[in-house]
């Protein structure tokens, strides 16, 4: 293979910070069209190893104000383009994560520049609503032109909210109250339940439970907090409720050659699920919902097969249990459909989807029978917020303007390819690629050479995360074309090759 | 009084639509300064009964999509101006609701319009960062001119949210993690803690507790809404923590008439909050930290006095518990000062002060100690929202050159004044008239009559809002002036003569 000879050319190109030439390359493609150019950057180009001496500086002020572990290195917003985001540096890096997987149509992008300029805008800006009680006149129809033209199938009824956590929380309270009103018989609460409700008590306030996988991230408020579980650093010292946990599967790969052993797997899982309705009925504490992601996205990129998530919609509904699909990291349209459970192929695919990240508001959708039976049950102050509801609607225009959805299906094509080729090449270091569209990820043989794998790349103008105990995630914009693809295989191969 | 003639004619004069002219009524004030006639209107101007046929129409149209019991109408936020909203009927009404209390400074004021025209500030707007790892370059600054230039004494740190739920949900993490090191002696967690962290199990999901106050509003996530104790539909159905619940001080009034048994009363508050951590210790959920509102606003606008909390913040001290003090919705600068806990006259007042609302931004300032020690423990993808710091900022600068809070100062006096003045004239109606600043409430004799008023009031072009079983709450805008004042006290007394 003719990768590294290549790569390392193409990275010394970069260095210089010339105008990026993939011809005689391996990996290339037919030129960028000409709307993607203009708000595009040509390639990488750094400056400075990452994070750089400004960066360095920024992190140490921030530092006295916040805990500032976490920050990888201060960015130039206002100079990233498309797929590139610039740092305070002057560094230009290939984004491959996009702001933990939010930004749907890369940075800067002209439409929502345009957008944002128009004075008839500049009102939602600066009049936030209480979306709960006095919303604006559009708001009816930005909702319909925006999330209800993407309402996953069965499902007309939508409520934003402010972001994943408050999503998730909300719809599992609709969860319970559907569960208890169920239960009743009908929608009237006992004085005895409005008085024990007030106390924190039951029956009023009832030991309904959420069913979770092990390996799930559903946000880190409380209540999301008890259905997460990714990294024990999440959760530790913040009491939970008792709630089940079933185990996600744990499929070998090549898929194709472990087929029966991943369908094993799936079953005992689907096992464990209704022994643990079952035994946490006889607790007293009966699974009012199961919640799970399409593909369990920070706990280190898990799939399951269509078959597994179709078998446990049918469980849901035999046991009574509301089936809440997560839709937090998945949707968008980064798995080459807009839902990641379109993937299963079904008509009644859920009874909650909730969103946030690449739908830039929160919120969730639910079928009719979950909407709450009076006003204030389901509610906060802003509800969401209009000015992404905006931003939103223009984003779907694009996405259908510049069929966006065939472009990951494209780019995510030719990045699976990438990465099986590679994990071939350097089969000590890499293992399990996978991934649905550009939803991708691969593991690495260990933590630290994985964390080694990242910074080099980022030094190398390669913005990649990490999910899972060992794996890395790509989650690049939908504007992420094939040629961005092989500009990306050409410089991790090359990184590979310096760790190889 | 003359107040029902005058207010009648004041009526007339609004129906037709003419120039408000104060001049021979009761309340008049000298005329508004030039800089607050520019962007607010002259008075109310109504011209159907609200809702009118337009905002029925939308509503209807808004309950294809979710639950609209709770829309009271739908709003021309484009010809909103200052104190006056306007709705989608060309009714203007003034707004001494502000959106649950969340306008700051009223609505299109020019210093937002022309801070968001500008289009250097484009970028923020359409490129919204995961904040805990890729800040921009002026986030640093952004949250020392806005955020810690009002940081409340003691405090030199700052975590932005996205709302006030997630503000309080992180809050009452950092006092576990604080409260679990203090515990441990250390930082290091063990294997044990954090295998059992993995599955809602102690000692890694310690079974710890947070102490709130019976009609406490904190919030209605799973974590805000175990502290929350104002409305039984907001926490009914949904499974709950077994906290501790202290009674808050039922204060009578006239308070000055009553200075012996509101001491006593607020003596067996304290025994009780006292008594409970001990026995909450004893069940081996010990309280980790206390939350509580400088004023219970949705329950009710309750009062404490600064005694009161001073003994309260030493309770906490004495017990080793964290001491929260929620501004969500007294923070701003709407009770005269910017903090409703500077009333207090500490200069330790607090472990943590958690904000939103007329801050724009969510968050919570907190001391030192409360600093999670590792990352990824107190974060979400998006951990506020750059715009509304920015926002935020200019609106602070807006406080400082306008000198609201002298304004607050001001009117709520004359707020003061006149609700004393109405509660003497209708004392089978009104009572309990209570307030700091413009943060100010009355009680009605009855629910059912509460309500009326309100629907009166607002189809004579007078928005106000509700709190409590059966109190009005004032939550205007910090533009709200004198004259609002004096122009409100005529129109209310013209309500109450209907009522009467």
């Amino acid at each position: 293979m003719a990768y590294s000879v290549i790569s390392r050319r193409l990275a010394l190109t970069l260095n210089t910070n010339l105008r990026l030439s993939v011809s005689g390359c391996r990996y290339a493609s037919k030129a960028a069209p000409k709307a993607q150019v203009d708000f595009d950057y040509d390639g990488p180009s750094m400056k400075t190893e990452v994070p750089g001496p400004r960066s360095r500086e920024l992190t140490k002020q921030l530092g006295e104000i916040q805990n500032v572990a976490a920050v990888n290195f201060f960015c130039n917003y206002e100079e990233s383009r498309g797929n590139y985001l610039v740092d305070v540096d002057g560094n230009r890096m290939l984004d491959i994560y996009t702001q933990i997987s939010s930004i749907p149509i890369g940075y800067n992008h002209p439409a929502l520049l345009k957008l944002m300029s128009n004075p008839n805008n500049l009102s939602t800006v600066v009049n936030r609503p209480a979306l709960g009680i006095l919303p604006p006149e559009n708001f009816p129809d930005k909702i319909t032109e925006s999330l209800l033209s993407v309402a996953p199938s069965g499902m007309t009824r939508v409520q934003t909210m402010a972001c994943g956590s408050c999503s998730n929380e909300n719809a599992y309270k609709a969860m319970f109250i559907w569960y208890r009103n169920k239960e009743r018989g009908h929608t009237s609460p006992s004085n005895e339940e409005l008085r024990t409700s007030m106390i924190n008590q039951g029956p009023g306030c009832p030991d309904l439970s959420i069913l979770s996988f092990m390996g799930g991230f559903h946000g880190r408020t409380l209540g999301c907090l008890a259905t997460t579980h990714s990294k024990a650093i999440h959760k530790l010292d913040v009491p939970a409720f008792d709630w089940p946990i079933a185990p996600f599967p744990k499929l070998q790969y090549p898929l194709e050659e472990f087929s029966r052993e991943n369908a094993q797997e799936e079953a005992r899982c689907l096992e464990q699920v209704e022994d643990l309705i079952g035994k946490w009925r006889q607790k007293g504490k009966p699974v009012a919902g199961i919640v799970i992601e399409p593909i369990q996205a920070e706990g280190g990129d898990n799939h399951a097969s269509a078959e597994f998530f179709r078998s446990l919609r049918k469980i849901a509904s035999k046991h009574g249990c509301a089936f809440h699909v997560d839709e937090v990291q998945t949707g968008g349209g980064c798995t080459g459909k807009f839902w990641a459970h379109e993937h299963w192929g079904m008509d009644d695919p859920a009874d909650i989807v909730s969103f946030s990240k690449k739908l830039l508001t929160g919120g969730f959708y639910y079928k009719d029978a979950f909407q709450a039976d009076q006003p204030y049950r389901i509610f906060n102050t802003w509800m969401g917020d209009p000015t992404k509801n905006l931003l939103l609607s223009e984003v779907l225009s694009v996405i259908r303007r510049e069929n966006l959805l065939v472009e990951v299906n494209r780019s995510g094509k030719a990045l699976m390819n990438g990465l099986n080729e590679l994990q071939a090449q350097y089969a000590g270091i890499l293992s399990r690629a996978r991934g649905q569209g550009t939803f991708c990820a691969i593991d690495v043989c260990d933590d630290a050479t994985r964390n080694n794998i990242l910074q080099k790349a980022r030094n190398k103008g390669i913005l990649l995360g990490a999910c899972g105990d060992r794996s890395i995630r790509f989650r690049p914009a939908l504007v992420f074309k094939e040629y961005h693809v092989h500009m990306f295989l050409n410089l991790f191969n090359d990184v590979l090759a310096q760790i190889k």
